[in-house]
């Protein structure tokens, strides 16, 4: 089996939000799993001096009419939600807390978390709501509510997306398959036709 | 016949490079014509506080990754410019002026203009590059010669720009068909699907 592919996001990104739902099927049919990379885009932001996109004069109108047009043509259910863009930190923790324990269920919570955002309207920031999500896949919520608020998972997840950024990891979704870096959902088509020929 | 298609683009512009080797193809196949229209994205790129792809830190490499990539998933030639991104108000004013006079022409110089730049690494920022590029397609060269630094087409172009901007233009390349606004390259999918159902 060939090695699995990165695939990095931010459940407030509606464009990792519509790749979360495409890429572990399309890595599958390639025989590839899928590491989840959950980052923060605000310190790749920074780096890059980029902004949210939707404060962006033009590029913000735009874009919140392509998110829309996006998800019916990749036909994923989307509602743009109420607060936008969204402090993502502790569904990111709870990713990635979980993920050591249960790949299973730490996936299963992150389609949660990005459905409950960007179809149902649910500002997924808090911890709480976090925690009901979490809980609602069959997480130890006790553990997990000291867990996204403790100094390791802090540490980890401001070192993961330092590691990220330093990969060149600059946006959502980023996706790299063998070294070959993939920015943006629109980009699936490529990485197909990369499994596909292993290259092009 | 349906309304024309919209096809802004900066001669800069890789990814509008790229769209003007498809456009008109995919336009014909549902029965669409094509207006082109230049544009430059210095103002447009003020008015978004973007600044050029190239000279963003971690989004300049991948870009510069992405136009080679792009190019061959797409199968048009590609050479990355040694002098990049460029002036392109000369080349854009020739096209203008030209459109006025003859379109074939017009397009015409516009393939060669571009090809020129992104598969033989000619710099066309230049007056006299662009004449010898227009002359080469059949233009008039002394009668573009005196329009492309005449105050009336430095207005012309100025207007359009604007005119653009107004409309909510704010990359290349950007494709509106009957008022849906389309940016990127890699929205010809979308743009596909659109013209054979009339919108999804």
């Amino acid at each position: 089996m060939s090695a699995p592919i990165d695939f990095y996001f931010d459940f407030s990104s509606p464009y990792g939000y519509f790749a979360s739902e495409k890429i572990d099927a399309l890595a599958a049919r390639y025989g590839r799993e899928v590491n989840w990379r959950p980052i923060l885009l605000g310190p790749a932001f920074k780096a890059t001096g980029s902004a949210p996109l939707a404060g962006v004069p033009l590029k913000g109108e735009y874009s919140l009419h392509d998110f829309q047009r996006t998800a019916r043509y990749l036909d994923v259910p989307f509602r743009q939600p109420s607060t936008f863009p969204i402090a993502t930190h502790y569904a990111a923790r709870a990713f990635m807390w979980l993920e050591g324990r249960d790949s299973g269920l730490a996936r299963a919570f992150a389609h949660a978390a990005y459905r409950a955002f960007f179809a149902d309207d649910v500002d997924i920031s808090g911890a709480d709501v976090v925690l009901d999500i979490a809980e609602a896949q069959g997480a130890d919520r006790i553990a997990l509510a000291e867990a996204i608020v403790s100094d390791a998972m802090k540490l980890r997840l401001r070192n993961a997306v330092e590691e990220a950024i330093g990969r060149g990891v600059f946006g959502s979704p980023y996706i790299v398959i063998d070294g070959e870096p993939f920015w943006g959902v629109d980009r699936l088509p490529q990485i197909e036709k990369w499994l596909a020929e292993g290259g092009f």
